[in-house]
């Protein structure tokens, strides 16, 4: 287990190899961009080792990564905790039987799907992404979860952008997040 | 490093956690679906160890994925490596400046964009994808990445499909795959 002090220098270099670029994907927002933190092997092999050493004995049965940025993140952490790994995707995707769960976007709305028999009643759910603004799709992917009978026992992210109060969304259910936007 | 009988034994449980969807996307189509992989632990970890003891003495520096499931076999093999990992992504998905191939569909045509300044002249690189069909999003990943002056050591997939004769494609870059469907 590293002291707080080296996890601190984790977090600043992974703080560091994140990119903003500015009105993307239109004007006004500022995209918080992971690509740059993937060609940081050690940043990268510290996000992850951030997240093995947080969730490596919580007994988590399923990592379910959002697309597509999740299925970045979650592979990594699901193999070094023995989890199965379950992509969360957008409609259309998935071969198999799905359920489905709407979310709202500023206009209009999109679907999230999950394929039926993954995820079994009873099993320890994390759930990630990249990044949470409002909170919306990490609440659609709890909720399929829950349906099917897991307990999601937190949410996972690299960013949080907390002036977007996502948290709030997620109601009881904790999110870690790495870094703040 | 497994013997020959451990790396059959491997791959025979590979294979077998694949499930085949007939009729997806559309009638005809026998999908290859690498999510129950994802759900059975120890073939999804038998599936990284595999691609890792082949690379890690190969001196790659770059893994590109190919979205989207590229993205989830790439990052635990970069990662194992050292390697830096770089998404090949759907048009307008990158939010800094990319550079971007079209390839061909079966009607008509997409295209595949990578961030400009990922990818450097010199930069050893293995391309990842789940499946080697016609050859086309693969071919259009090495152009991206040869463009740059990348020298392109390999693409690497879990499945082949070897009657569309993808590899004939890829010209004088060698194709490694686990399994064919």
């Amino acid at each position: 287990m590293a002291s707080e002090d080296g996890k601190d220098h984790r977090l600043a270099r992974i703080s560091s190899s994140i990119r903003v670029i500015p009105d993307f994907p239109k004007p006004g927002i500022m995209f918080q961009d992971i690509t740059t933190l993937l060609l940081d092997h050690k940043a990268f092999r510290d996000t992850i080792d951030i997240f093995v050493e947080r969730y490596r004995e919580k007994n988590i049965s399923v990592v379910a990564g959002i697309e597509a940025r999740g299925f970045i993140f979650g592979p990594p952490i699901a193999l070094a905790i023995g989890a199965k790994f379950v992509p969360m995707r957008k409609p259309k995707k998935l071969p198999g039987e799905v359920i489905s769960e709407e979310y709202a976007l500023e206009y209009g709305t999109d679907k999230m799907e999950m394929h039926v028999g993954a995820v079994q009643p009873g099993d320890r759910a994390l759930v990630i992404d990249d990044l949470i603004a409002t909170g919306g799709t990490l609440c659609a992917a709890v909720r399929l979860l829950e349906r099917v009978g897991a307990d999601v026992v937190e949410c996972a992210c690299v960013i949080e952008l907390p002036e977007l109060k996502g948290r709030e969304k997620l109601g009881h259910r904790p999110v870690f997040v790495l870094v703040k936007g």
